[in-house]
C-alpha cells in the first residue's frame, strides 16, 4: 500500500499567494474575455467595459402629463377671477389662432412652438378651446430632452453586476446589448470507486462502504450562484489513468477544474499525481480546518492554455468550504469583482472552542438573538456532518495560533443568513424531542419567515442555557427523585431569579429500545444489569439519563456494572441508531424513536415534557405563533399520529410566572 | 376624446387588503401547487413540504481516518515504553490472529468485529502487523451510523429556499428529487402605440414621440430574480380589442399578468377597461409616489381560473417600484415566503424633502458613510428618471400625511446595496466634470469593489457639503473675482475650521456652446447680451455661473437683460442638451460637453478644476486608490483624449493642509 503524509501544510493566505503567482503570468488572474449579449440575457452578468449613453433620455422634449401644450407667455395673467381662454389649433399650425393650445398626452413630444404643459385637471373646456385660471412657467410639466441621461454620459461603469433597473438605463440610452465578461466554465469531476450517484442511492439504497456522491451537486450549485457555468462530470473510479483522461478532456473546454476528492494522501488519492503528471502541483495541504487537504495546481491543456485545478477534499463540509475559500474568490476575480464579503455580526460565544494550533479554524455556529444579546453556539465540528452547514447561521474564523476561543468571548460571525432572518429565529436549547421538529415544520409552514433553531444539549443543559440568556425556551423532562414531579424543582434550583412559565408540550412513553423481536428479552428496569446487555446511554444532564439513574438507584443497581453505561449519545434517534446498527443492545428512549428505526419497544413509564420559557419571551411577539400552535388542532393531530405521544396535556400551563 | 380622473386613490395597505380579499376565495392567496424536480434543478427553489431523512448518514459505521480498524479493548495498556503489537488478518476473519487489525481508508465501513480506528500516523509497521504506543477508546475515529442524520429525522422544513449545501443534506439522506412550489408564470404585456422595441431603437434611433419599451425587460428581470418565470409579450398597440385579446390569451397559461402601461386615466389608457371587461377591477389608483396609477384586478381565464392582473404604470421608476410593492410580495407568498425585507440603515437626511400629503412617498437616496456619519441624499424625484434608481443606494419611505422630512432628520433607508458596498463608496459632492465619470470608471475597473458616487450640486454646494461632513471630496472651480485665483479664498471662507488638501484634477476650457455653425455669431462674453440670444444658465453656486457673473460684472452687463438667464441646469451636458434641442441658443460650458452633443464651441477662458479633500480623508485607505489614479499614465491618457482638457496640472497639490 502506497502511503504518504501531506506534502505541505501552508497557511491560507500563503496558499493564495502561491496560486496567484502562478495564475498571473499565465494570464489567469484577470477578468475573462468579454462577450456581447442581448439585454434580456444580461441580469446578474458583469459589465466588461463602461457603457456610455448613445441617446439622450428622453431623446426629445416630452410632456410629463396628460393635458395641453401651451406657450408659457400666453398664460401670464390668468387668475381665478380672470381666466384666460386658449384656442385649439390643428397640430403644427400655431398661427391658426392666438394663444394656441394642443391636447397632449404623457410622453408625447412637445410641439416646437410650445414650451410648457397645463394639466388637464387645471383646465375648463369652452367652445373652441379651454379656459385656464393660473399661469404656468416655461418648461412646466415638460420632461426636457436629456433629463434622465445625456448622450455620451457614463451610464454604468465596468465591473458592474447588472440588476433589473440597469437594463432600463442601458435600453433607455440606446443599447440593445451589452459587453459582459464571459461566464467561467467550471468542470466538476467526482472521483472515487466507493461513490454511487444520488439517483442510484435513492433507487436502491446504498450498501455499506458506498458513499453517495453529492459534493458535485453542492459544488455545481455554488459555482452557478457565483456566476459560473458548472458541468458535472460522471463519477470516475479511483484509477490514475481514468482520472487523468477525464481531467485532460475537461481541461479542453473549461476555465477551472474541481477534482473531488482524492486530494488527501491516502493509498487511493490520485489527484496530486494527476496534477503533477498533467501540469504543475502548486499547493498540497492548507492549514485550514475543515478543508485541510486542498490541492491547487495548473493543468496544461492540449491547446497550450493553462487551466487552474483545485483538488477539493471529500468530506462534504470541507468541500463546501473549499468552494467558499478558493472557488468563489477566483470566480469573482474572473468577473471583475472583489471576493464576496458576507454580512457580519458580533456575537457572544456560548461554549469554549479548542482549535488545532497552526490551522485557521472555521467553526459553524448557530446564531440567535435572545433579548438584547446575540449568541453564537458552535455546531458539530465534524467535516462529514453536512447538516452542520445546513443548520449554520454563520461561520466564525478562529485564526491560526490562537488555539481557540473562550466561552463568553465576542466573536465575529460571517453570516449565511441575513440579520433580519436571525431576528426572526426562535432559539430552543435543551432536551431533544421529535415534536420540536414538527413544531419547526409547522412554524415554517406559516410562511412568515419564522424559524425554530434547536440545539440538543439535554434538559439540564437547557435550563443552564436559559440562565445564561442563550435561549428563548428549553425543552425539559427532569424527574425530581424526591417529589416524583417533573421540572418544577429543577427550575427553582437552576433559575431562581428568572420568572419562567412552564407549558407542557407533550406526554410521552419511555422504554427500552431493542432490536426487533427483543432477542435478549428485556422487560423491566432491572434487566439492563444483565451482563449480556450492552447499553447505549444518553449524556449527563439529559432527562432520560436522570430517569435511568433514578430508576437504577431505586433498585440499588450500580451503573459501573452495566456494559456501555459510559457510551453517550445526544438524541433519542442517535441511541436508536446505535441499537439498530448492532453496536448496542438496548437504550432508554421514546417509542417514536424506536419506531422510526424499526426497533421494538419495551414501555417502562410515562413522562411529561415541558417547555420552560422565561416570562419576557412567553409574552413576546416572536413566540406568539409558536405558542399558538400548542392549541392548533392540525398540529395536535400531527403529534398524535406519532406513536407513544399523548397530546392530552399539550398546552397546559404548569407554572405561570 | 374620452377623459376621466382616477377612479380611486387608496392607501397602499388598503389596496393590498382589497387585493388579498379577492385573491383568497379564488385560492390565489396561498402557495402554488408543488412539483417534484431533480436536485440538480432545485437551487433557489422552495420546499413545498418537509423533507424527512430516508437514510441515516452515514448509513453505516465508517472510518473517519486512513488507518487501521481495531478492537479498543486490544489496545488497552499500550504506552511509549510498552508498545502493543496488533496482527494483520484477512478481511472478516477476526479470529485468524489475536489482537486483529485491518487497514482501512477514510469512509470505508468498519468491520463488524472492530469498534475503533487508529490513525496511520500513530502506528509503526512490524512484520505481520503494526505496533502501537497508545490505547484508543471505543468509537475513536469512527463516524457512527447516523452521526449526521438519522433516518426519519427532519432534514429541511417546508418553505425553505434551497441553498447549495441543502442539496447535500437532501442527497445524503436518500433523496434524489425534492417537492418544491411550482414557479409562478408571469406574463408581461407592454402596450402602447408610441412604443418601439429596444432593438428597433438601437438600430434606427427612435423618432420624437417614440418611447423605447424597456419596462418589460426590467419587470422580467425582477420576476426572475424573485423566483418567477417571466414571459415578455410583444408590444400591443393602444387598441382596446388588441389588448383584450392579448390579455385573454396570456391569462390561459400564466399565474399573473402585468399590463404595462395604460393604467392611468388618459384618452388611450385601456387597462382599466380591459380588466373590467374580462374580469373584475379591484383597485385603480394607489396613494403612493411614484407608482400612483396602479391597477389591481382579476381576469377570468377561459378555463374557469381567476388570474390576478396588475396594471403597471408607464414611467420606468413607477414600473420598477410597482414591481417591488406588488409583484414581489405576491410571488414571495406563492413560494411560501414572507415578502423580501431589505437590509436597513439609519441615515441622516442631507436635504429637506417635501412629499405630497396623502401619499406614501418613496424617495430614492444615495447613501454614503463619511467619517462616522451615514448620510442619505435624495436623488431626482422624477418618475421618468430611471437613472435615479440605478444610482440609488436605497429607498426612504416618507409615510402619508407626514408631508416630508427635514434636513438633518434621521431616516430609515431600505438598502439596495449591502452596508459593505456602502462602506466602500467614495462620496463626491460638488461641481460636475466629465473627468469624474472617467475616475469612477477607472476606480471600478480595479475590481476591488470601490465606487465613486457623485452628486452634482455645483462648486459652492460641494464646499458646503464638505463643511457638513456629507462628502469625502468636492470638485470645485470657483474663481475669486478679486485675486483671479481659483478655490483658495472660497475654501478659507467656507471651510475655515476644516484642514483640507487641494489637488488639481484637470485644467479645462470654458466657452459658449452654440448650435453647429454658430448661427448667431457669438464671439466674446458680451455677445450674450444680444437680445436674439436665448441663454441657458447654470444653477446658483456652480463655478460656471460664478465665472459668467464675474465676466458680466466686469463688463457692466445686467443679467436681468439676458433672455434665459433664469433658466438653470445642473450639469454641462444638460446645458448642452438645451442648446442642441433648440430651446436655447447658448450656454457657458466646457468644450467636451459641446463636443459630446455635436455643438460648436466658442472658447473664452481656461480654468482650474480642483478636488477639495479634508485632510482626514486625503490620508485614508478609502481614497488612496482614487488619488493614485491622478498619477496613473493610463488615466491621464484617457482624460487627455477628451477635447478641451489639460492634464498638465493633474495631481498638483495646491494646498497641503
Amino acid at each position: 500500500m502506497q502511503r504518504k503524509i501531506y506534502l505541505e501544510d501552508i497557511p491560507l493566505d500563503e496558499a493564495w499567494a502561491v496560486f496567484r503567482q502562478a495564475l498571473t503570468p499565465a494570464g489567469l488572474w484577470q477578468p475573462l474575455p468579454s462577450e456581447t449579449i442581448p439585454l434580456a440575457e444580461a441580469p446578474g452578468r458583469v459589465t466588461a467595459s463602461p457603457v456610455w449613453a448613445r441617446l439622450s433620455a428622453p431623446h426629445y422634449h416630452a410632456s410629463a402629463m396628460d393635458g395641453y401644450a401651451v406657450r408659457a407667455q400666453d398664460t401670464v395673467g390668468a387668475t381665478e377671477t380672470r381666466p384666460i381662454q386658449l384656442n385649439l389649433i390643428p397640430p403644427d399650425q400655431p398661427d391658426a389662432a392666438p394663444r394656441p393650445v394642443l391636447p397632449i398626452n404623457t410622453g408625447q413630444p412637445l410641439p416646437t412652438w410650445a414650451n410648457a404643459v397645463i394639466m388637464i385637471e387645471h383646465t375648463q373646456p369652452v367652445p373652441g378651446g379651454i379656459e385656464i385660471r393660473a399661469a404656468v412657467p416655461p418648461w412646466h410639466h415638460v420632461r426636457a430632452m436629456g433629463e434622465d441621461m445625456v448622450a455620451t454620459e457614463l451610464v454604468l461603469p465596468a465591473n458592474h453586476r447588472l440588476r433589473p433597473v440597469d437594463l432600463g438605463a442601458l435600453a433607455g440610452s440606446g443599447h440593445a446589448s451589452v459587453a459582459v465578461y464571459r461566464q467561467p466554465r467550471v468542470a466538476i469531476l467526482p472521483t472515487g470507486s466507493e461513490l454511487v450517484t444520488v439517483e442510484q442511492a435513492a433507487a436502491a439504497g446504498p450498501r455499506p462502504g458506498q458513499i453517495i456522491e453529492y459534493n458535485s451537486l453542492v459544488l455545481a450549485a455554488q459555482v452557478a450562484q457565483w456566476g459560473g457555468r458548472p458541468t458535472r462530470w460522471p463519477i470516475t473510479p479511483d484509477k490514475l489513468d481514468a482520472i487523468q483522461a477525464a481531467v485532460a478532456t475537461a481541461a479542453r473546454e473549461h476555465d477551472l477544474l474541481l477534482i473531488n476528492a482524492g486530494s488527501s494522501a491516502g493509498s487511493e488519492d490520485y489527484t496530486a499525481h494527476v496534477v503533477q503528471n498533467l501540469g504543475q502541483l502548486l499547493v498540497h495541504g492548507v492549514a485550514a480546518r475543515p478543508g485541510h487537504p486542498v490541492i491547487l495546481g495548473l493543468i496544461h491543456a492540449g491547446d497550450g492554455r493553462a487551466v487552474p485545478v483545485i483538488g477539493v477534499p471529500g468530506y462534504p463540509v470541507s468541500a463546501a468550504l473549499t468552494g467558499e475559500l478558493f472557488v468563489e474568490p477566483l470566480l469573482a476575480h474572473w468577473q471583475g469583482q472583489p471576493p464576496y464579503q458576507p454580512p457580519t455580526l458580533t456575537a457572544t460565544l456560548t461554549r469554549k472552542l479548542v482549535s488545532p494550533t497552526g490551522d485557521d479554524d472555521f467553526v459553524r455556529v448557530a446564531v440567535g438573538q435572545v433579548g438584547d444579546k446575540v449568541m453564537a453556539t458552535p455546531i458539530s465540528r465534524g467535516a462529514g456532518v453536512i447538516t452542520s452547514l445546513v443548520r449554520a447561521d454563520g461561520l466564525v474564523r478562529i485564526p491560526r495560533f490562537s488555539e481557540g476561543a473562550d466561552a463568553g468571548q465576542q466573536v465575529t460571525v460571517h453570516l449565511y443568513r441575513s440579520p433580519a432572518e436571525i431576528a426572526r429565529t426562535i432559539v430552543a436549547i435543551g432536551s431533544h424531542d421529535l415534536t420540536l421538529d414538527l413544531l419547526a415544520q409547522f412554524l415554517a409552514a406559516k410562511g412568515e419567515g419564522l424559524r425554530l433553531s434547536s440545539a440538543n444539549v439535554g434538559s439540564l443543559g437547557g435550563l443552564i442555557a436559559l440562565r445564561r440568556g442563550e435561549a428563548h425556551l428549553a425543552g425539559s423532562h427532569l424527574l425530581d427523585p424526591d417529589s416524583g414531579e417533573y421540572n418544577l424543582s429543577y427550575v427553582r434550583r437552576y433559575l431562581p431569579e428568572t420568572p419562567v412559565v412552564l407549558v407542557t408540550l407533550v406526554g410521552r412513553e419511555q422504554g427500552w429500545m431493542v432490536r426487533p423481536g427483543n432477542p435478549l428479552g428485556l422487560a423491566g428496569w432491572g434487566d439492563v444489569a444483565n451482563p449480556d446487555v450492552r447499553l447505549v446511554n444518553r449524556q449527563r444532564g439529559a432527562g432520560t439519563r436522570v430517569l435511568l439513574d433514578y430508576e437504577l438507584g431505586r433498585r440499588g443497581i450500580d451503573p459501573a456494572g452495566i456494559a456501555g453505561y459510559e457510551r453517550e449519545e445526544y438524541t433519542h434517534l442517535a441511541v436508536a441508531a446505535a441499537v439498530a446498527s448492532g453496536t448496542a443492545d438496548a437504550g432508554l428512549g421514546i417509542r417514536a424513536a424506536a419506531r422510526a428505526l424499526q426497533l421494538d419497544f419495551v414501555p417502562l413509564t410515562h413522562e411529561r415534557y415541558d417547555l420552560v420559557i422565561p416570562q419576557a419571551y412567553y409574552h413576546s411577539e416572536l413566540l406568539r405563533p409558536l405558542l399558538a400552535l400548542l392549541y392548533d388542532a392540525q398540529f395536535r393531530a400531527a403529534v398524535a399520529t406519532m406513536p407513544g405521544y399523548d397530546v392530552g396535556p399539550m398546552g397546559n400551563v404548569i407554572r405561570e410566572a
